[in-house]
């Protein structure tokens, strides 16, 4: 209970019971930080080039230089040293160059700037040494010594477990077992459910671009063509139907852009962010079978001391283990929710906003005024 | 000239010069039908069963009944006396029966009443004495005399110019090739314009019924079940965000079928109106034959002159005969623009106004309203 006062060891993990339920411990400002300005570099006289992004995190305000090999070393340090405790998405896709690269280049560094700031959100990620190397390192050489001794660093595996440190009463493996069910039915569903919206809106992202927009398009040439053959009829008084027809000829060619632009507005984000929740979701089922496999130990204890084969002693603190491990996953699992409640909320938000334009911009681009003159 | 004063012999088919050109004599008030009321009835001890259609013309306001078979009769004695002068479209398919009867039965009754009110539309039809037996017959015996008359009328083909009176000065050939190109050149674009956009509207329906509804509606699922899912954390305040999530989802079942039922509501009427033009269009080519062979008849006639093949005078009455049947052709794309004009307009009229309600009534479905509860 002391350890509460004394001055924080950056390599302890303590856990609190907060509002609802076990919490990490948050740091007072929020780090976070800016991928941007990306730029060709090159190696070995000009025969390796590569991309170099500058991140600025708010708590030096001092950009530093990444190219995508150094995420890539990161996540695998994090894997390492949290994955069997906390989901560590994967980066974005390291594949695909090729002709579309300024595209490309800018849809990874969207999604770096995502995954970042996703790992900049969790107080232990964020408060870990090798991520505060990768964000803040001075020069070459402090980065080079840095990366040495994260490659050094031995917490792999469960071992991250014993760094932890819950600040209440140890858990009956009873409970932590219906924590465990509880969350292992919520992040299989979620990740059911998210798969599915991001299948959907795959789908209907294609229509929209593809055979929508096409026939949209269609149907404002048929309209206009029928304009054209009706205008050289020679016949009098069918001015106002021919520029009625022309006119919703091109809204339709509008409607046809506006249809396929829309996806780019309102399915994007959530298709992104449901991208994300997969990534995260995925990390799961290890992170629970790490969590069965230390209640099936338990299980197994009271017979391994019937048997005399461990001591009474060693079941007491694999029971204390456990209730550690439970703990640091009840605080993870608030911190899941708790972002996901805010992503949710703000692309829902951002969706919805986009869907409103959407049909206002339709209901708006005059056809009830060529309605008007047909009436007259 | 006198014949103008005259009591009009009803088979005499007179051309005037109108506003626009040459033009039918139009009755002083317009014959219409309402076609009503379809009744399944029996024959043949109940082995034969057919549906009987009421037809009440405005002029007499008495209804008559007709089985479809007597309709494509009509249409076989109108087609045989007027077809190469006027378009007499094809009546809707004979086949089709099945499952939605009652709803094929409704579609029918639709087309037949759309094609009989273009034939009272049109002067020369409406007046014909077969026509007015269809609508006006008095019994049984009635309309049996009055088919085996109609059966014997012995006007077929080109013999329909012979009673035509155009009273106004005969065209010179060179003048009736210059008709000749201008109405080919439309009615062929025309005749193209309208199958493009029908077909566009043909795929455009199937898309909205089809995929485009199972998506929206399969969004709609996947926002409630995403929902249902949140609902289940356990976690505090995301009353607001599982809410939102819930109505969005409902919001986009709605938009699913307010989506597939548009079609029927906008395109249902321009593809029917399409569809009469195509039928009417595809009577031009055997009209355009007619008037080319008597062209190419006449362009021959100075060469038969020269080898005294024919006198003078025969040629000379040549020239008067095309004279007339371009007159006849004249009037009838008078009468067909006249029409057109009026069809497409009040088309586009109705396609316009369920366009604009279909996106005020997506707009207006809510989406905005938890929008704002989301920002709160």
């Amino acid at each position: 209970l002391l350890s509460k006062h004394l001055p924080k060891q950056t390599d302890r993990l303590p856990i609190y019971m907060g509002e609802v339920g076990p919490v990490w411990l948050y740091p007072q400002s929020q780090l976070d930080c800016v991928v941007a300005d990306p730029k060709k570099g090159s190696k070995m006289y000009g025969l390796k080039s590569y991309i170099e992004y500058q991140i600025t995190p708010n708590s030096t305000n001092r950009p530093v230089n990444h190219r995508y090999k150094h995420f890539d070393w990161l996540y695998e340090r994090l894997t390492e040293k949290f994955g069997c405790a906390l989901p560590i998405p994967s980066l974005p896709d390291k594949q695909v160059t090729g002709r579309f690269e300024d595209e490309f280049i800018k849809m990874r560094m969207e999604r770096l700037q995502a995954w970042m700031s996703r790992m900049c959100r969790h107080p232990v990620v964020s408060n870990s040494d090798v991520f505060q190397l990768f964000l803040t390192y001075k020069d070459e050489k402090d980065w080079k010594e840095g990366k040495r001794k994260a490659e050094k660093d031995e917490t792999a595996g469960v071992m991250i477990f014993s760094y932890m440190d819950p600040e209440v009463p140890d858990l009956e493996p009873t409970e932590v077992e219906q924590r465990y069910e509880t969350y292992s039915r919520f992040t299989r569903s979620m990740d059911d459910g998210v798969k599915d919206l991001h299948s959907v809106s795959h789908l209907h992202w294609k229509r929209c671009t593809g055979p929508l927009q096409k026939e949209y398009r269609h149907i404002g040439k048929a309209l206009q063509n029928l304009s054209s053959v009706f205008n050289t009829s020679g016949y009098q008084g069918e001015a106002t139907l021919t520029e009625a027809l022309m006119t919703t000829g091109k809204i339709y060619e509008e409607i046809a852009e506006i249809v396929a632009g829309q996806p780019k507005k309102d399915l994007h984000y959530l298709m992104e962010t449901n991208n994300e929740y997969k990534g995260l979701l995925g990390c799961f089922p290890d992170i629970i079978g790490v969590q069965k496999a230390a209640i099936e130990k338990v299980k197994d204890a009271d017979r391994l001391v019937a048997m005399n084969k461990i001591a009474p002693q060693d079941k007491h603190n694999m029971a204390k283990n456990l209730s550690t491990m439970s703990y640091a996953f009840q605080a993870e699992m608030n911190h899941f929710h708790s972002n996901r409640i805010y992503d949710y909320n703000r692309v829902m938000q951002f969706y919805l906003q986009e869907q409103v334009k959407f049909y206002e911009t339709v209901s708006k681009l005059g056809l009830s005024i060529y309605l008007l003159t047909l009436q007259m």
